[in-house]
């Protein structure tokens, strides 16, 4: 069998993109940049007083799977819909962009998951995630095989929400540990942090070999204020990581080596949603094709520059295209 | 009750839009700019091959009365979707943006109407639609008192496709007619022409107060080779005949008058899908609030302008903000 570079696993989620203005934010309790869990009847209700929206497939691990597989790198996800409508639209285009994608879908239950996403004048995403068929996911749905065929097994922290999916995960990091491969982990969140903080440092501390995180994300982790002290905090725990800082671009912790890698320039902000997810996947694709670190974050950075270019957190260009042309 | 500015019928669809190139039509054996409709069976083949996609409401007269609502214009829009979730999506957008829309939902039988579009590099669009649950319309969808308290009925001639929305189409011209109200209808497509041209050459010229059709369906309607020709033939037929032939412009016939407007000025050209039913929203607006046929023509071309810079048949911007911009 051949080998993976990326299995990526995460909350397989159709967006739901509307714009809105800080007034509706403020009106509905929403807090500006932020992702947070919603019921069905949250979902519907504040569905109902959105405006006119685009759908497209999201959910956070599922973006950087389509950006690994559009920059060429061999990758596959696993993930929970169900056999609907908005499951078949997941599933489609994740497989569309290449990615290996065979989880079998719910036949029953609760709806395929949808992320209510609305995007202010000043290109920020507010995101409502209703789980629905997340929480159907479990470690039954791993190919144990697969993940050791993987060099590297990249997970959400999201994961950690639904009680079935944190199992699943649990599971594919002790299967690639084993078979002595990367694990790699997205604090996706500073709530998400803030709900699973004991969790997360014991992975962060124990099991993961790169870490992405933003720096409310890793600040949130260690409860320090700033992006130094948790650098300090982090160093060592784990092989790579990697701290996005948006337009001040990232930092990156290699052992104990450190350095940074500017962002990459773009012609116009018009929607943050996907940028960490899109910046993971060009780190990845670096990493795994054996780039030394710094051009892995380069690539990430042209990568993630790409979605904030336009509505939508997958890639819409061809990125291993871009890749080649800015990388000269 | 209220008097109504529009009441819009149509196919109510939801779109389905990818980018491909022309290898993939020519593969597909698909023909470039037009519409082409597809059983449940090759919608799921010709899905199976598209590259990854973005949904957002569609239907050609649905996307007028999201511009009449844009633009402030009171509007009604009838049509059937299924109660599944594109239907859903469809309810939900055209009501976000201020459209009156409480047809019915269709509870079982085929689904909710998808149309698969191909976006070329070219920017031009080539479309697929399964009809789904638009064969469920009929007359007694049609809310008559409506009818009677709008100034326009406006109806697309892809009605004609499905035999229960031809009867609806009907009724309502009936209706309007009866209360001294105006007709208006939307060739929508050379192909489409090609298949009704009896019935709709009878409509034109002895019932339609306001056509709206391009230089293609104009043609193939009279089956004559160009503008010019066509024009002499259905001059004095309708009240107002707004020939639309995309860089060009359009050209108006008003009675014995006629005066050509230009096409807006555009940064970019993205995706000519919707250029035709933002035309049409356009000019009805301008209609329906006593302008006159040149104003109503340049608000046309606005809208036109608007949504052809961007993916998607319906309007991202405010329209009211930007013709009151560009109208000075």
């Amino acid at each position: 069998m051949q080998e993976i570079d990326v299995t990526a696993i995460g909350n397989a989620i159709v967006d739901v993109l509307a714009h809105a203005d800080d007034a509706f934010l403020d009106e509905h309790s929403l807090t500006k940049g932020s992702m947070a869990l919603i019921d069905e009847n949250q979902a519907h209700a504040l569905y109902e007083r959105m405006g006119q929206a685009v759908e497209c497939s999201g959910g956070s691990a599922g973006n950087t799977a389509a950006g690994l597989a559009g920059l060429g790198a061999r990758t596959a996800y696993v993930g929970k819909v169900k056999n609907d409508q908005l499951g078949e639209v997941f599933a489609h285009d994740i497989r569309a962009v290449g990615v290996d994608f065979d989880t079998l879908p719910a036949k029953d239950g609760p709806a395929t998951a949808r992320c209510l996403i609305l995007v202010t004048p000043d290109a920020q995403r507010t995101m409502n995630t209703y789980l629905g068929a997340c929480r159907e996911l479990g470690p039954n749905d791993l190919d144990a095989e697969r993940i050791r065929r993987s060099k590297v097994t990249y997970m959400e922290g999201y994961l950690w929400d639904p009680p079935g999916a944190k199992q699943a995960f649990l599971e594919a990091s002790r299967i690639a540990e084993a078979a002595g491969r990367k694990t790699s982990l997205s604090l996706s969140d500073p709530f998400c942090v803030e709900r699973h903080r004991e969790d997360f440092l014991d992975l962060v501390e124990h099991h993961v070999d790169l870490l992405f995180a933003n720096e409310e994300e890793i600040c949130s982790l260690y409860q320090v204020p700033d992006i130094e002290q948790a650098a300090a905090a982090v160093r060592g725990h784990c092989e790579l990581a990697i701290l996005t800082r948006s337009e001040k671009g990232a930092l990156v912790l290699n052992g104990e080596q450190s350095f940074e890698v500017a962002a990459e320039p773009i012609e116009r902000l018009v929607d943050t949603t996907g940028a960490g997810d899109l910046f993971a996947a060009g780190f990845l694709y670096g990493y795994t094709q054996g780039r030394p670190p710094a051009e892995a974050a380069r690539i990430g950075a042209i990568c993630a520059a790409e979605v904030i270019g336009h509505f939508g957190a997958r890639p819409d260009a061809d990125l291993a295209a871009l890749v080649a042309q800015r990388l000269g």
